[in-house]
């Protein structure tokens, strides 16, 4: 599956999205675009006055259904409700805190968690498929454990993107343990883990550079062979440093189409960045609205 | 400047080149290649019976002068000795091994030991000019004081490339500092100290994120202004693993045109790898003629 594809499968449904708090423009046009493209039906969670204004001032004529509340924490707590009650089946952070909306979702009697953490993935399109990158945002230097649940949290997205058995490199900057570098060291326990069946429905190898990963010829170089050298759906990185730059370069120097969510809770969350331009913010809905079903 | 017009510097010129133990057959088809071109004038150090068998075998008609030597330590020795004394002006890894040939070049007394460290740097052409990145190779885990090292190995390097005061990003996942990412704290420093004038002609910031320090509409959404965001001329990254897999980036999901060489001798040392393409291997000896002079 790639984005187009995507695309052609959510043209023909219309999903219940809950945005935390659309009060900022940049939200309120990403929902009308989404709107418009047939895609979505949004449910509009905050205080009535700013929404109704923004609307009126930034997209006349959008009518999305309003669900009124009094402040940010009771935004978070009744999008995240929506999604626990069926009501929406996409979530998506509007002008909340990230601090906010997490800890409603991961709220143990009200929330939404599913998964050990919260993770996120980056999705790209090479080679006309999607790849997955994990995590550039979430967590700035994962142990051993979260690396792991890191790990499964793709898998499982993976799966609901159409990659039925994905192939999961864990990456370092040699493909060969080094006591000197805890990445390399990570890698090959992850990797045997797989080997031992402790993962599900998915093939795992590294230690593995960035090349041998994705480029058969670079890993036969290194003598290298098996499913996973050279064909990597996805890339688990070592730290958010790693994960964040390897991103940021598959868009500005790859300019590959890409988008993010935040994997853990029943839902993918959507989490739009100021920065991302009007295409990569679409990718991450899209991506958003493939995570339900 | 760029591939091109270093290519062109390069060629009104004929510059001596050691070469550390050229007895495998890339080694000698880059260095056949490099003097077809008109850059080089190739001085084979090394064992004189297998040199003479593969120049046979693999480049019949190549008649390098050949510098015989007994062993791989004396290869290393000699090469080196070649560059001190001034007889080569480049210096280019073979067959020897890393170790070995790095003893030699750091030797107290023979060596030819320049910089505090010895860094790696990729350089890449990107929007028609230069730019680098420092370290991907060489040191895993940098100090604070190591990564002092390479900037300043790499801000001399930018210069003989052509960048009169080259424009420093020091790199992290975000751009304001967190005491949870060590990478942002060094970057603080760094930062600090180019504005303390601890650093000659260039200007330091940081912590930037990659996207931050290359692109001028992502640095301005962050609130980022000043002469480096969004125009970095190098990325100094936190560690092997961010550097390695961001280098690798440029190459295989950007397509970018890069080489890479050792920094922190009195000239480059042109290292280069298996799993490099053709390209790649010229361009990295294009980048290891351009350090001297």
């Amino acid at each position: 599956m790639n984005f187009a594809t995507l695309e052609t499968r959510l043209q023909s449904q219309k999903i219940p999205l809950a945005i935390c708090l659309p009060e900022d423009p940049e939200t309120v046009l990403a929902a009308r675009e989404a709107t418009d493209l047939g895609y979505v039906d949004c449910l509009f969670v905050g205080r009535e006055a700013p929404m109704r204004e923004l609307l009126h001032r930034v997209t006349p004529g959008f009518t999305p259904r309003l669900v009124p509340v009094q402040s940010e924490e009771e935004a978070a707590a009744r999008a995240v409700e929506l999604v626990r009650t069926g009501a929406a089946r996409a979530l998506m952070k509007g002008s909340v805190s990230t601090p906010v909306l997490l800890k409603a979702i991961l709220h143990k009697e009200t929330g939404i968690r599913q998964g050990n953490v919260l993770s996120h993935v980056l999705v790209y399109e090479w080679q006309g498929s999607f790849r997955l990158l994990t995590d550039g945002g979430m967590i700035p230097h994962p142990t051993l454990e979260e690396k792991h649940d890191i790990l499964v949290n793709a898998v499982g997205f993976a799966r609901r993107l159409g990659i039925a058995r994905p192939k999961v490199a864990v990456l370092s900057a040699v493909e060969t343990v080094s006591f000197k570098m805890p990445s390399s060291v990570d890698a090959a326990v992850l990797a045997r883990m797989g080997e031992r069946g402790q993962f599900k429905d998915c093939l795992v190898d590294g230690p593995l550079a960035l090349d041998n990963a994705v480029c058969e010829e670079s890993a036969h170089h290194k003598g290298l062979h098996g499913e996973v050298p050279g064909h990597a759906d996805i890339l688990v990185v070592p730290d958010i440093d790693t994960g964040n730059v390897l991103g940021k370069s598959i868009l500005y120097f790859g300019g590959l189409p890409a988008g993010g969510v935040v994997l853990g809770a029943t839902v993918p969350v959507i989490m739009l960045s100021r920065s991302d331009d009007r295409q990569t913010r679409l990718n991450s809905i899209k991506l958003g609205l493939a995570g339900w079903g």
